[in-house]
């Protein structure tokens, strides 16, 4: 049979086949994002989900001109690769390639970037009242949403908001009942119900006063292609309900979704993952969490686990095995995770609220307003905090120190190694008296033996690694691991001294006042931006004291950073091995 | 009649009266309240609504045992009142008095902190799943959540939790179709079908797996009572909707319900206020933004108004009535606002998106990643920064400084008088290449010829407002209004230099380059808190170009600051007219 997809630069080559083309269509681009994801890595389960939704939504609309709006972005590759990115497509996720996610800067066709979850709906409410409000009635506005992401609140609120309207706007529930795990909540009961004919029509979304169609079968193109062609014609809200397979045309894809959401490098025929010897590396952070609360909350039954909707990712999922009854997974509801926890620190018991760095930013006020103005002891655990790399500016962890810095009550903790990560775990569950968060980055530490007995870490104290006499570099978390390999190499007479001063709040005062008394130069060094964070705390302590040593910081300057591997971000911000080398090299 | 509530301390002596005499109790509790909120102030409206409710849960369920969580807090005067706090009501939102929302550290009743809306869910889920692990299986935990809060993301991200769980959690819907102004969106529409009878029973709360009640009259005490006893013995998650009428029992009050959400002094039996005569006084700020969109938008046609549920308290109410079509009560939703202004601005309409500061921590990641990633040149108009009296800690506006600091792309404008606002809302709406947050105090301004002919600033230009010697202090925003008539006082050889920043993101490189130069000492003066705010950007700048000179902060410390009038916290965080005073004259 002839080739299609090579043909096909854009929507408008799509729209010229015949519909009877279109599951040769599907058939191609599937392989090709097979292909290309089984060497280039990347997302794959949710692109394979959607293909023939993607292809029957730029067949049947007038993309770019109607505006379509991908939450999340993970299921987007099919909807790049028809757009004009066929042939950079396997640049994917590397630094200068294209991005993992939908965005604006990149493509016309990406009306909306995106990244976090539950943003569609609201931005695409937008498009449709801009619409609207400038006389143009025949614009469509369609937000594709998943079922785990239309769960979380905000996409509550959008819907709340869009019903009310006489917008032209229609959302597709893409559901294939997962996210990155299993979704889960009453939401996704009633959906499950309703897929099974338990639950009747007269649904939620009606309720919401939506035009409700569905559930409809997402792999049949034929039937997809129908039901967008009448939904065109019908005005105001419109919710259509497809049902869909995450990873469909791969069958392990298909039978273990949660490993292949990003499987790494893969067989393209078999599904075979390549194989991976890590044994004799050092483990993940996530890991290191993941293995260390259950160690500890076997121990002491107070400890609760807690993760939004990323079970998997933060390895929460141990404890979910070990200890169900203790362990929650709440879903993608960063907000009410986080007062979930201050509730249940009410009663007595010990919460560990395990977030992404960049989705705390989604319960920055539930952190400022329920934890700590009622100073609960709760825990978080800040994973994927600094740079993230390939994932790139919508999931960099680079803001927390700033925004949770100027919290009061608050304790912030950045453990250099696997071995801090362990103790301060410990050293929390015996019980502080103010809540703590605990930032620790994507991937792996730097120890093998790291599972070393408890002890406990005073709180607010930071450590002497290496004395020195002219210049002090102060670290703060994993980061600082550069310095040691730099140091012994161009600091053979000791003029630099290292301080992992391991909190950010409260400042280890006492060591400040030694370092500012002991070297003329200071230089920080943090993996956040130094707007706000570490640096600019030890800005505020030398001010305050003022002290008149001179100051250097590195961290994340002041700037959106994109994808690419973390050496090549560090480089260009500044702290990759060789920048700081060059930099203290300079001091000298 | 004997009178009741004067005997009744605590809940204990409330139920040892027959249900018979709980009317009594309601009239008199109503009358109690009104008494003192006529001449104390506070907010009226909810708490006469729920008299009965609040009545009827204390004589019901063995508080404090029992866990009563109340969302928002508003409504919360009779369950003060009830609740040991019958002598001290008069203090209410007074300094070192009882605080106008519930709040742990003031009673075991007030079993979580509460303020902003939509936490009450996830907090008494977190306590009852406490509660099942601690094997205590007869212990109630019951949220009390309004119409407008419950349509808030996060109160639905709870109810998706709670509906898969076994817990004896009760939520109850007080719905009285406003929240502090009339409640919006599709639920409210679909809430007051059910009310007619126009929905069925089979409902959005039963599609969430609760056990669903109601619609009952929340004004029938034994009605409520009889309910909340069958409920006791039901298990698993359930949902009661009760009906109420804010301003319950003041005609006035009544009628005018937004008025009266919080009417100031009042006659206690007619419901009249208390004449004010404020044509002579400078306008409030939120009249200002309000009055000011109204005559760009009526210019500029691109321009978008959008209040989550504040038309009233942001003044856009003003838009609404003028023109309706483009401007926008989303309700409680700040996160859906912010990404809604997002959407709009891709199609080249200039949102303003008016939010209180301390709100804006509910839309963090929005403002983040919807906006600033992706550089959209949204208008953020903060309502309410800095310090606002008595409504204390929950409600104060000082971290939005530090939080929106860190952000690249952003800028950040606080205007020191109305005509600074009315000037910078005039340059951004002409189109500016960035997102930029515009954040000014609740209450007055300094002027009252205030309505001049707009201008345009300069981004990230500051302003030198007296020329000194010796001293400079750097002020952002309406703060700095304190040091014209101080410095006239004790600077007579103007040895003080006081420059008005205006931009705390850009800063004033080339003022303060040659501020630096020019002064010995330098004291930055702001509203916000000092950690990450705009000292800390001084700081940093200083730190930056190695300029030894000598640093102070004037700010917010690391510590929430309670309830109290302007005037007291001012002079307790050391921002008073004294304090500044005395500090600045300590510099001389």
């Amino acid at each position: 049979m002839k080739k299609l997809l090579s043909h096909i630069n854009s929507p408008k080559d799509l729209r010229k086949l015949s519909k009877e083309a279109l599951p040769q269509v599907a058939k191609e681009l599937r392989e090709f994002i097979i292909d290309i994801v089984a060497v280039k890595e990347g997302h794959l389960g949710a692109s394979l989900g959607v293909v023939e939704l993607t292809i029957a939504l730029h067949y049947v609309f007038n993309t770019p001109n109607d505006l379509l709006v991908w939450d999340v972005g993970h299921q987007a590759y099919g909807h790049k690769i028809l757009t004009e990115r066929r042939d950079i497509f396997h640049t994917n996720r590397q630094k200068e390639g294209i991005s993992g996610f939908p965005k604006r800067s990149e493509s016309m066709y990406d009306t909306f970037g995106v990244g976090h979850s539950s943003t569609a709906i609201s931005a695409a409410l937008g498009m449709a009242i801009a619409s609207k409000l400038q006389n143009n009635f025949s614009k469509q506005h369609i937000a594709v949403v998943g079922d785990a992401s239309i769960a979380s609140g905000m996409a509550f609120e959008a819907m709340n908001h869009a019903g009310v309207t006489d917008t032209n706007i229609l959302i597709i529930l893409n559901d294939n009942a997962i996210g990155i795990d299993p979704s889960v909540g009453a939401l996704k009961m009633y959906l499950t119900n309703v897929k099974k004919g338990i639950q009747k029509q007269d649904n939620i979304f009606e309720a919401l006063n939506f035009n409700y169609s569905g559930p409809i079968d997402g792999h049949d193109i034929a039937a997809v292609v129908a039901e967008l062609e009448r939904l065109k014609s019908v005005s105001g809200p419109k919710f259509l309900h497809v049902i869909t397979t995450k990873g469909k045309g791969l069958q392990k894809a298909e039978e273990d979704q949660v490993k292949y959401h990003a499987p790494g490098k893969f067989d393209k025929l078999t599904g075979e993952l390549a194989p991976k010897n890590t044994s004799h590396l050092p483990p993940k952070f996530q890991d290191v969490f993941g293995h260390t609360i259950v160690e500890l909350a076997r121990k002491n039954g107070k400890i609760i686990g807690i993760t939004p909707a990323m079970p998997t990712g933060s390895s929460l999922k141990f404890m979910m095995e070990a200890i169900p009854e203790r362990a929650f997974d709440v879903g993608i509801a960063e907000q009410h995770a986080v007062t979930l926890a201050a509730g249940m620190a009410t009663q007595g018991l010990i919460p560990f609220c395990n977030v992404y760095s960049t989705f705390l930013q989604r319960a920055y006020d539930q952190v400022i307003h329920d934890v700590a103005l009622q100073n609960l002891p709760v825990i978080f655990c800040l994973d994927r905090a600094g740079l993230v790399g390939q994932d790139g500016a919508t999931h960099h962890g680079v803001f927390d120190l700033a925004y949770l810095r100027c919290i009061p009550n608050l304790i912030i903790f950045a453990p250099l190694d696997e071995i801090a990560l362990r103790n301060i775990m410990y050293t929390a569950q015996i019980g502080l008296e103010h809540p703590i968060a605990i930032r620790y980055p994507r991937g792996r530490g730097s120890l093998t033996d790291w599972k070393q007995p408890f002890s406990k870490i005073e709180i607010g104290k930071g450590r002497c690694l290496r004395k020195g006499s002219k210049v002090a570099v102060l670290s703060i978390g994993h980061i600082g691991n550069q310095l040691q390999p730099i140091l012994e190499t161009i600091d053979t007479d000791a003029q630099i001294g290292w301080y992992d001063m391991q909190f950010v709040k409260p400042l280890d005062a006492t060591l400040l006042h030694e370092v500012f008394a002991s070297y003329d130069t200071i230089v920080t060094l943090e993996d956040g931006v130094i707007k706000g964070g570490f640096g600019s705390a030890v800005a505020e302590f030398a001010s305050q004291y003022q002290y008149k040593n001179t100051l250097h910081f590195r961290g994340i300057p002041d700037a959106f950073i994109e994808h690419g591997t973390m050496e090549e971000l560090y480089e260009e911000c500044g702290i990759s091995e060789r920048k700081i080398t060059e930099f203290l090299s300079s001091l000298l």
